[in-house]
């Protein structure tokens, strides 16, 4: 992968660094609040809005809705209707928005290995 | 991985499903915007705050400082103090930093292969 090892940030040691655009492109979508916590619930299968406001704590109405806009805006989300009645929506992700497991998994594995558990009163 | 196949998040399903602890850990950290641009730039190596201000573009000055500060409380990044004169610090990750570089990369090559690039004029 293209910079991948770090080359492309480095090309002028203590100089002229940049982000590269992949790793902004990245960010946009997780460095949102509550984008990734939405996408790892998707991961289990599709849900209704209900299901994923009560999967994710602390989310209101509004912000829920505003990230998955989002995230079907970049193609990771599909709104799936159900005519009913009643009428339904549920979400799921794409096939990109799946993609996504195993970096998912190894940021996980990463917590866990190196980030402690506040609530077992780990240091950070 | 407990619940790295999602069972975790599937032990009800549509009903009971919650978001894992590790993932809003993880999320706490990265779902704040900057964090992990900040994060990529360190990965090639240390950087003096102003280095690190031009590496993100658009980030401001009191925003690259909370950031700086949130991950050094999380024991990510390290302040390396040189009493010159002239005084300088400059910042790098620690060992729990640096670990999360093979994460980073799958992030990278997902977003290569699944979120298209603006830039080209590529669909999300």
């Amino acid at each position: 992968m293209n910079g991948r090892d770090g080359s492309s940030e480095r090309h002028e040691h203590g100089g002229g660094r940049q982000v590269e655009a992949v790793t902004t492109r990245v960010f946009d979508l997780l460095g949102r609040r509550w984008s990734g916590p939405i996408i790892a619930v998707l991961l289990a299968g599709p849900a209704h809005f209900t299901e994923l406001r009560r999967a994710v704590p602390g989310i209101s109405e509004r912000m829920l809705s505003d990230r998955l806009a989002h995230l079907a805006a970049a193609g990771l989300v599909a709104r799936e209707v159900n005519p009913g009645p009643p009428l339904r929506v549920r979400y799921r992700l794409t096939q990109a928005g799946a993609a996504i497991r195993p970096a998912l998994e190894e940021l996980q594995d990463w917590a866990l290995a190196h980030l402690g558990d506040p609530a077992r009163g780990d240091p950070p």
